[in-house]
């Protein structure tokens, strides 16, 4: 290997070395799974220590473009070269693909250029997350859940298991929905692989292209996401304190004959809005009496801080309506991808046949293991827990938000949750904030995620659980100063 | 309580009053979650044992219909009353779900009673299985791996990770396929909730009500139901011990114009053929010509006993026509629901869309264990492991087969995989082979499944891979014994 060093650079020796392999990596001179010489000898060779080769292969290892095979050298990983991939547009590609490429419009805000700095920036404190606090995932009590499955059941938790889903975790989540006033039958239940299947299998079933479906405007981005890929046509219905106005809706019924109504009736995402039992119960007539069915996503319902609950839309329904979601993605853990759907009559049998042909079914160990980790108590106290500190961190931001961000600035404190809605001085937009949320290393979710009609451009959402209490002060520091500095423009 | 016992009675004491409150639990008498006596107190009030009362108690406990909380005593569980959804018939639901009701037709073999005898007996020897031998699951080592994982990387394991996949185990996947000839840059890899998601991403992708898809005749059952869900037109090619016979495909282009062909080129599900070389370069060249995606279907490439690999379709892809899809379910672990796909150019980006609106990624943990199960080295074992293992079986099944089945029985000899495609001498078809089947106590899957047009209702699906020796043994002396019942009659 003819590596020439330049001993007087202050590029150390070991990144001088990297750099040479890695364009050789590149361009295909080093092919792919061909062997590095070993580090004795390289150093022999170029005249240097063998821990400054050492070095270099260990940076190109950690780059992925060298791999270590125990007892047999050091080799190119494969897929390196900068070949077919790299620079190929689309219409080097057949012409299916250009296709393909001409229906796209991709360009959302989480792949913008933006959000990836806010996002990968570890001095950023970020109030962008869609779920709750890391640091109280339980992962010890979890893979203890896991070891005992895996010592007790082997085998079974690791084969295909039951379609609709693991009866003792459907069973036990019948308990829980239970407390919260839904019967629901075990055989009711189907286990999804997280909400958003659920979601995405309801959908399917029910909507055409051209469809219409209601929702509250705004909504969930990744709901709003779904609908739009399926080309059916949104209509939202606005939200106040109290969540949808249901009031209107009676009228969209008649001019726009929906397939289905979406709504998220407690903690609502993004504005944290409940939907208050008069309401519930008009909606749920309305369903009825307009033959439309309701998809109603519980996504963090066990999270009340304070005031009482509301009964569940499902808990109102006695014709079939009403399809309930929730999952356990939002309060446990989103890595475990559970979630689960609640319906009764034809659309339950259509649903698990739709999450056959979609996926089988969810993993086995998983929901073996969730349920053993609820069973045993666990997931009681976490709530318990989660509840506190995510309330303490709510009044936090909220009292912090009071200090620091400028007169004009709105919200309304929600009872439960994850989510605070933020309205922004007149004259301060999003697209204006983002430089000086950029420069001032504090990120949020843009109001125009969640669009369904109207702009949200003076809107921004705020996560008030997944940072501790010094960095939400801190935090809303920073992004009262960015919107300050706009406002003296 | 008043229950009236029999102390006459040949029915034990226990199962008496086990009887008489499953009967009060499912009218209602006795409500959801409303608090039963103590075994001390009812075992006072009827004048018995308190052993018995514990034994009725543990019959309904297990059997789901009351539930201990510990200290607190014992409670009916809720969705046990025989409301709504038993009895009640689609007319009692709202229109849009009669509607739906009457578009389905789902009566598939795997809800038949047959199906449901066969599969539930004990005592039935299996051969109906989809995937490996599940004791050879390697529960220990990945259970370990589990453990590493959470305890290394805590809450990161338990958060949403990449949409593509965890990175590190798609530069082991890319590994993986670069010693099988495929070059897959760890960013051309999508993973996947098992392939079945893999094929319902690249399915909805591409095709629309009324598209034409070419496939292998017969074909893997679920590809098949998942194709037909779509409202697709299957047009099957049929398929000798080379494979899909590609002669035929050209001719089928220009009159199908097909959106698609899916195939499975090695140990073809169900017939265990091999697709030749020669016939591999003129289909890629065919999709090339005819600008025809290719759906590459690889649910056990690595299970070769005998005879040397042919190159993967993507192996000779130059163009980005074949998207390749994967899966470690087969011969890992089902419950694992972990596939890929590779894909390039603007195919992958819409693919990895879909996989964000249909369950935003898959499990994290899941996706981390795994990949540090096959970093050390285990998963290379494994795959030995079970290379001879099931080369045994397939060699004790095939002896067994030719001692055992009477003559005018006929296959092929698999050179890898999980199946033999047994056709049944004629006369005997598997309509007629099931009673006998079920008083024999064998269970095997019917040719029909399989079937794009044609029936198949002379063949039948036997996995060589998922019973002991022995049992293979008994298992086709008792299928020999149910096929020439049928022939005497």
């Amino acid at each position: 290997m003819h590596i020439t060093l330049d001993f007087s650079s202050r590029v150390p020796l070991y990144l001088q070395i990297k750099a040479y392999l890695s364009e050789e990596i590149y361009t295909g001179s080093l092919e792919a799974n061909s062997r590095l010489p070993s580090t004795r000898k390289l150093a022999a060779e170029l005249n240097v220590n063998r821990i400054t080769i050492a070095n270099a292969y260990s940076e190109l290892e950690s780059e992925g473009l060298i791999y270590g095979r125990s007892g047999s050298g050091t080799y190119v990983s494969p897929g390196k070269k900068r070949a077919l991939d790299t620079g190929q547009s689309p219409e080097d590609y057949p012409l299916w693909q250009q296709r393909l490429a001409r229906e796209s419009d991709t360009a959302t805000w989480w792949q913008s250029e933006a959000a990836a700095a806010l996002e990968s920036n570890p001095d950023v404190i970020s109030f962008s997350s869609g779920m709750g606090a890391e640091e109280l995932f339980p992962a010890d009590d979890y893979r203890k859940a896991l070891q005992s499955v895996l010592q007790q059941d082997r085998g079974d938790a690791l084969g295909y298991g039951e379609l609709a889903g693991y009866y003792p975790l459907r069973a036990t989540i019948s308990q829980i929905l239970s407390e919260q006033g839904i019967t629901a039958n075990p055989g009711n239940i189907l286990i999804t692989s997280g909400s958003q299947q659920a979601m995405n299998l309801v959908s399917r079933l029910l909507l055409r292209p051209g469809d219409t479906i209601l929702l509250e405007e705004p909504s969930y981005s990744s709901a709003i996401d779904l609908f739009r890929s399926l080309d059916t046509n949104l209509v939202g219905v606005p939200v106040d304190e109290n969540g949808m106005q249901v009031e209107h809706v009676e009228e969209l019924l008649q001019k726009t004959h929906p397939a289905l109504i979406y709504t998220i009736p407690n903690f609502h995402n993004p504005t944290g809005a409940c939907l208050s039992s008069a309401r519930r119960r008009l909606l749920v007539d309305l369903a009825d009496r307009y033959n439309v069915p309701i998809l109603e996503d519980e996504f963090v319902c066990d999270l009340r801080y304070e005031g009482n609950p509301r009964p569940a839309l499902k808990a109102l329904d006695s014709r079939g309506n009403i399809i309930y979601m929730s999952t356990f993605s939002k309060i446990l853990m989103p890595g475990l991808r559970i979630g689960y759907l609640v319906a009764s009559g034809p659309v339950f049998e259509q649903l698990l046949l739709s999450k056959r042909v979609n996926d089988l079914s969810t993993s086995e160990l998983i929901q073996r293991a969730l349920r053993e980790y609820i069973a045993v108590g666990r997931y009681e106290t976490h709530l318990n827990r989660a509840r506190r500190l995510f309330r303490h961190r709510r009044d936090t931001m909220i009292a912090a938000m009071l200090r620091q961000l400028p007169e004009g600035s709105s919200w309304q404190i929600p009872q439960g949750g994850l989510f605070i809605w933020l309205r922004l001085p007149e004259g301060v937009t999003t697209t204006g904030l983002i430089p000086a949320a950029l420069k001032e290393k504090v990120a949020f979710t843009p109001g125009s995620l969640f669009a369904v009609s109207d702009q949200y451009e003076s809107y921004i959402r705020l996560n008030f659980s997944c940072q501790p209490p010094e960095l939400i002060e801190e935090g809303i520091r920073r992004l009262g100063r960015a919107v300050r500095s706009i406002l003296k423009e």
